[in-house]
């Protein structure tokens, strides 16, 4: 099965603990490596984890505090250092150019790379990055400034060749596409081979969500409904719901009210707070109401639809 | 003996690797808390070094580079979100103020305390820190971009009491500070007790030179002359001497020569490039120099004047 692995870089909030890290993560989808927030430190973890920072050209920046994106300058000197000629794309909230850019232009003059910032609306669900195999679309999510989640979906892949058969009928190499794409076959004598017997079915295309910061929200249920994997933040504990409302943020309990509500196949939680020195009653918490969760954990590599 | 602690929190250099942090120090002064450099990832060293932010009150940069600075936005961010009252002062090379702006204005709006920026001349070694016990002066280092180093000097202290002595003669208390000073004591019948009889010597004052980054430099040897504790960048190893050079930094032979020639009684080397995987090799050329020299390593905290 190609990789779809998700990678912790920090699960942190907005205080770093000595447990976490500020939030990052790293999707790496058949190699392609694709960063979705960069806190502080980030790219000291990227190293830990022994990612190639020449496979990362894509950046997804769910809103503009400091826990999740003030590793930026720190990654793009080290990229420039490292003698990177690859354009480095940023996907992001309006505004984050303009932001960036006296940092930029001071620390990062003689970049050997060029940078491309992709703003977003993060009013409405958007898709913002499409290739072969992978779409990555906006989750709009209501935090105390514009943010969004991601939702990265694996497109349909070709159906898997029987070796076997297609030796046992002698069938030409330039025929193999068209096999993989679902035609049957007719052999020379016009005898039709069903494609079925051909090939197996593809693997399920996957889909991953990322939904931090947030309360939580109908509209983000409806839009992740039945996904692989769910990463939604539980900043809180439920006795702290009044304290995560006020802050524009979720409970453990009530991300995992959401997972169950979408049917999800399984609930990563993360994002915890710093009054928390053990997690594990966040994770009670959830399991209470939604038993497939588990804790992010810094360094943490689940591959995901195979876990 | 009172404190003179110094925690190395990272001496990596520009390229961080999983193994090294970027630059930054914090020096113990009688639990007076002096950060020098705060580089990415600082403020996670400063809590895993379980050092406390309220004893923080003043930042050294060296330089403008983000290996030296990065660290100060998430820093400064967190100390608001602890409810800091107190003002922070940050005593760093001119234009700083004016580079941080843009960033501080925005991620750090309500911030409940005030940043005082103290910008000093890079040229020439400046006081820029007195108090009771302590100054810190500038000591100019040459490197690509204007970048100073930082002498911390102990006040000498009062000499210490025999409080033996103080009971045999019924010293009254209101007596104790002048005798602390060096004053002889006369007894109410007239006799003159010599101080040294009622006191020990003070622990000599001690000294801490900082020096990173840049070329080996003269100046730099006869200003830390003599001091208990000389940290030295040494980035590169001898046989890099070029790139050393071409990059205006140190290799660890040079730093170990300039610790010689200044008679400093231990040398710490650090801001290891990423290219060593092991720094034995920097340290064994330092030591066939200047056998007192030591490696600079994540966490480790060095009771300078006793270690």
């Amino acid at each position: 099965m190609e990789k779809f692995d998700l990678h912790i870089l920090g699960c942190g909030s907005a205080l770093p603990t000595s447990r976490h890290f500020p939030t990052s993560q790293v999707l790496n989808v058949r190699d392609k490596l694709f960063m979705i927030d960069c806190g502080e430190g980030t790219q000291m973890q990227f190293r830990k984890a022994r990612l190639k920072f020449s496979r990362l050209h894509h950046i997804f920046i769910s809103h503009l505090h400091g826990d999740h994106c003030f590793g930026l300058p720190g990654l793009i000197s080290t990229l420039g250092l490292l003698g990177r000629t690859a354009e480095l794309h940023i996907h992001a909230p309006q505004g984050t150019e303009a932001l960036l850019a006296p940092t930029l232009d001071f620390f990062c003059q003689q970049q050997p790379y060029r940078i491309c910032f992709h703003e977003f609306d993060d009013r409405r669900p958007t898709l913002i990055y499409d290739d072969r195999s992978l779409t990555v679309t906006t989750i709009p999510l209501r935090h105390r400034i514009p943010c969004c989640g991601f939702l990265f979906a694996e497109k349909p892949g070709l159906r898997h060749i029987v070796r076997d058969m297609i030796d046992f009928y002698s069938i030409p190499l330039y025929e193999l596409n068209r096999i993989k794409n679902g035609a049957d076959y007719q052999t020379p004598e016009g005898e039709r081979i069903p494609n079925d017997r051909l090939t197996l079915p593809a693997a399920p295309p996957r889909r991953y969500a990322y939904c931090s910061d947030t309360l939580p929200l109908h509209s983000v249920a409806n839009q992740v409904e039945g996904v692989d994997l769910l990463f939604h933040e539980a900043t809180f504990a439920n006795p702290d719901a009044p304290l995560a409302r006020h802050t524009f943020h979720t409970t453990a309990a009530q991300a995992a009210d959401l997972a169950r509500k979408a049917h999800v196949k399984q609930l990563l939680i993360g994002h915890y707070s710093a009054r928390y020195d053990d997690e594990t009653l966040l994770l009670d918490e959830a399991r209470n109401i939604f038993p497939a969760t588990r804790l992010a954990n810094e360094l943490q590599c689940i591959a995901i639809g195979k876990d």
